[in-house]
């Protein structure tokens, strides 16, 4: 199975409204609801085709529990080990306007969580890493599936020490579990020293981590502070990897139209699904490359359409070595 | 005790942000959340006052069951006898732009009741009117006190037929108990010709009802079309009562800065207080005028400031007669 972090888990809201107008009342059509932050993205997206995943992070209050209800009606071989905490999961609201298709985001902080709390997240981790029981688990004491990779995802919540990453980093290898890492900003600066299998920045955050916005540069330096490997979301450039293997890049064949929202996420569970099948890093980032695109064109922000991955995947053109990858930027 | 019924109760969260600027990105900087729907606004100020209340009404799903715990939080004797609906409660977001203190107004719509909901609240309500066991009670079937009055407030959810107030003044009429009614539009419309005991529209309210903007001509006019007695809340200009006893205007010396917002459901939770105290019409509406004053300067949307209160009741000025009614509009 894999696992999956997310920290700072988020009910994310949806309202749609025919025209928004600051300083007005609104009355809403549309509202949908998705359990959110990135790691809960990647975990549904991982479910849904197929692979055993565990999602682990904080929940708690009422949106808390909101998150687990929505989560536990999700596709596919998903288990919540979510770890309580007592602050309430934030939310996140989209507001998007009918009249442009311009979204206005609102995003609450997240709960504090104590040191107790963060205590007993790492002890739920380390089990979970080990193949222990679940922290839900049963009288039964059942034992989950060995991890195949770990994922750690998204912002950390007011509370958690900045250094976080690099501890759960640690403890993934001295678990012997590979470990994909994904944030921004200090978490990630200190997460790459830990030495992550693969690091999956977009463009601005790799350009934050290593000071370059010429992405091959940059992610050279990103493997010099840490990384062994860097897999680059660049938009509608696609992705750039840059491995002991050799450097890759690969793109649909021309942009696809939509909402961008969790189309990282999509990659990031694209690279893993295909590190489970054995797949070489070519077909690896075809497939992250595919979801990312199906993410981009599904009617929901964060879901994404199985006929435009199906569609796409063939599709998808990958080029070697480092010449074609500078080309391509 | 006193009833109060909201069929369209709510999560009120209100967002303050540095600064709002539409298709941008904002973090939240706080975060409050009230139980909300103007009946449970007046039940909460009520309760405060120290008045046994039971609020009835819908509540469902996630949102619904966040909105029940922090009911059971408010001060004083308040009983929650509201009635499940498979459904989510709506939320209102009220972003509060720090910059201008704008408040920019998100409104869901609520839940869509069924026909055998609303059945089984109409079952509940006839219960709660004949001081019967409480939906919610244990296996002691206990029975509630006579209720003094009810207050029927807001508006009606999806699925809730637009005669539904007429239909509760009546059954309260025929339990014997005085209903006050608190909304708008064509629900106001219907309910006002089921002869309830006393409305209390705002002056938009007023004007909709009857096509005038003269608030003396619109009460009187409200009067002939059913309601026995008419207080409308006339934001700055104070309370307006029209009744069989005579006429009054009760206002503060100087209007009050803030936030009005659920400043007329404080005057509602006034005019019952004062009614269960045995106060004359005057002194029931200082009181509403006092306490819908100290809800504006509260710093909580909906709150009273009980400094403000005690304050500004014996401050309130009032005026009787058709005369002095006339010249205060």
């Amino acid at each position: 199975m894999f696992l999956t972090v997310t920290l700072n888990t988020a009910l994310d809201v949806t309202y749609r409204v025919p025209r928004l107008r600051a300083h007005e009342s609104h009355r809403i059509t549309d509202v949908t609801e998705r359990p959110g932050g990135k790691g809960l993205n990647v975990a549904r997206v991982l479910a849904a085709l197929g692979h055993p995943v565990t999602a682990t992070g904080f929940a708690g209050g009422p949106t808390g529990a909101h998150v687990r209800a929505l989560l536990a009606a999700a596709a596919g071989p998903l288990t919540d080990a979510l770890v309580d905490v007592a602050g309430n999961t934030r939310r996140t609201v989209a507001v998007v306007d009918g009249s442009t298709g311009d979204t206005t985001q609102l995003n609450e902080a997240g709960p504090e969580v104590t040191a107790a709390e963060w205590a007993a997240f790492l002890d739920a981790y380390a089990a979970l890493l080990a193949g222990g029981p679940r922290p839900a688990a049963g009288a039964g004491a059942e034992r989950a599936a060995p991890v195949r990779a770990v994922a750690l995802c998204g912002s950390l919540p007011p509370g958690v020490p900045v250094g976080a990453y690099a501890e759960l980093v640690r403890a993934a290898h001295a678990a012997g579990v590979p470990v994909l890492l994904d944030t921004s900003g200090e978490p990630l600066r200190r997460g790459v020293a830990a030495r992550p299998d693969l690091v999956k920045p977009n463009a601005a955050e790799l350009a934050q981590l290593t000071g370059s916005t010429e992405p091959l540069r940059a992610a050279d330096d990103a493997r010099r502070r840490g990384a062994h490997a860097v897999a680059a979301s660049l938009g509608a450039d696609g992705l750039l990897a840059v491995t002991a293997d050799g450097t890759w890049r690969a793109a649909p064949p021309r942009p696809v139209p939509g909402n961008p929202t969790g189309a990282g996420d999509s990659a990031v569970a694209g690279l893993l699904s295909g590190l489970a099948e054995g797949l070489d890093w070519p077909a690896r980032l075809a497939r992250a490359a595919a979801l990312s695109a199906a993410t981009v064109a599904a009617p929901v922000a964060g879901e994404f359409d199985a006929a435009t991955y199906a569609d796409t995947l063939p599709r998808i053109e990958i080029t070697s070595g480092r010449g074609a990858a500078r080309e391509g930027a």
